[in-house]
């Protein structure tokens, strides 16, 4: 492969503020536990100012993603939008601390650096409170075409259709890797965009050459009850479509073929943020690299359970090695 | 359809005795707790004697199908053999109870009707000890060619390659079935039939059109460590491909054709015996009744849910009802 990258990702560039918290604080600041809320810039800082010695780490769905394919020894290119702040600034060095390009020019003015407030109870429940911040702002001016064109793949995360510069972007960036001979990877995200992209969302398959989706979101995305009506739908469109089903482990179907891998064993299933993220790395890794469809499932088998092993969305161990690459 | 049956099934006549009993009584008449072991007419004498209020149920893996058959409305046809005994007259008239026709002729001699003596441990554990007896007699003579010529589709259990009499006459009855267009099926029903017999069942596929697993069973057959791989394998086999996961559901395969269909849900898992038994039950009258092979899936989940949901191989309600067909 002579491109440069094997995969440019597009999503949004987010910090996760955690901080420990008593139930108590959830009732003061009037927080929904356990669920994910997207809030103003007002209340973001006020809740940052509530946090008592707060942890800091960059997140993002398609981010965490991209640093999982570093961890695996892939080449990654970020694209994503901070605002140039001391969030901002922590989320590149940590963006190029994991060995991913990260090149899109943070805003000199503007809304803030996106950032996900996680405010964490005793029992281990994460109440988590979205601010986004400058990552709406990605736009079409942070779309390089020569980025795309020097990858064999680009992938998106469907949270960009909230945002509507970066889904006009996101947009053109499909445009051009057609153009080039680059494959185009898009994950659905979260079962409730089917509720706000459905109809866009069916209409964007002919333009992918691969799909990712939980169990939920592509039942969600067909309006169907079974999976195996997922399962037939999907084959029946022109891509490869790698669904993940928790402790069911993956299917992956492209037309004729499917694929059944089972989920990697797990000693303890400690935190399951990032699992959806981290199975794209290994499964996109595969495929930048010459692998047949079951051994990028297994792959990304692999990545989900080390990540749901420990706290936290990003590998703590080199995946690379891991896998034995 | 015109024929007058739509399966008719070769299998183990047993009759199941259950007693209660304390952890004690399996040490002093040295019975292996929790597994099945294979033991000879005096023992089960022995045992019998010492059972106190035993419970006495028709069963074998196949008669069990057939029951379920029957359950569902289809009307099926039990070939296997008893001794003119009181527990050969006992599965007779249990069979019939059904109405499943059972017209093999009881030996008038020769070893007893065929019984597996089940110690239950106040843990719920089932100990099992079975007495193959008249079984294994079944043979070449008992194979009625006029039956299966009416018959949508022979059902063969695996065990019978454990006495050779009723191998030779469960060869004879798929070549039969063969040169009338009748349909055969098969359960490979046990693992540790593959370390006896995989070859030879290896080499049976290429006269199945159906074939019943359970993944250990199919790992097994393959040699391999996969479940992906046992997909694969039998995709490239001219039939259907029946493959129980338990708690993970079925996944169906025909060539080009694969559906996943989700295990039904159970309220309270009490017993998973004839779990595989009503699997196949469901997914043949689904088969012999023109429904597709997801729909059969379906059917075969259902009636699986509904005897693991209590004590017993065979369904406690009417799966016609419970199916609403």
């Amino acid at each position: 492969m002579s491109r440069k990258y094997d995969v440019t990702g597009f999503g949004s560039a987010i910090v996760d503020v955690l901080a420990a918290v008593e139930d108590q604080f959830l009732l003061t600041h009037n927080i929904a536990k356990g669920v994910m809320t997207l809030i103003d810039e007002h209340r973001a800082a006020q809740l940052y100012d509530a946090f008592s010695a707060p942890r800091e780490v960059a997140g993002g769905s398609c981010a965490n993603t991209m640093a999982g394919l570093a961890s695996l020894g892939a080449r990654g290119n970020f694209a994503g939008r901070v605002k140039r702040d001391r969030l901002g600034t922590a989320f590149e060095a940590s963006m190029r601390s994991t060995g991913v390009t990260y090149t899109t020019a943070p805003a000199d003015a503007g809304p803030s650096t996106a950032c996900c407030l996680i405010a964490v109870t005793p029992d281990g429940e994460r109440s988590m409170n979205t601010y986004l911040g400058a990552a709406r702002e990605f736009g079409l001016a942070d779309v390089k075409d020569d980025d795309i064109a020097d990858s064999q793949a680009i992938y998106i995360e469907g949270y960009l259709w909230d945002a509507p510069l970066a889904k006009e972007a996101s947009l053109a960036a499909i445009k051009t890797a057609k153009g080039c001979g680059t494959k185009v990877a898009f994950t659905l995200s979260d079962p409730f965009l089917m509720g706000r992209y459905r109809d866009e969302f069916l209409s964007l398959l002919g333009d992918l050459d691969i799909l990712f989706a939980n169990e939920e979101e592509a039942k969600a995305l067909f309006a169907v009850e079974a999976f195996d009506d997922v399962l037939q739908a999907l084959r029946a469109r022109n891509l490869i479509a790698a669904m993940t089903r928790s402790e069911k482990g993956c299917v992956i179907a492209r037309g004729a073929e499917v694929h059944m891998v089972d989920a990697a064993p797990v000693a303890r299933v400690v935190d399951t943020t990032g699992a959806g993220d981290q199975f794209a790395a290994g499964f996109l890794y595969g495929l930048t690299h010459d692998m047949g469809l079951a051994e990028c499932g297994r792959l990304g088998a692999l990545a989900a359970a080390e990540v749901i092993s420990h706290y936290g969305a990003r590998p703590e161990v080199s995946l690379k090695q891991l896998a034995g690459l």
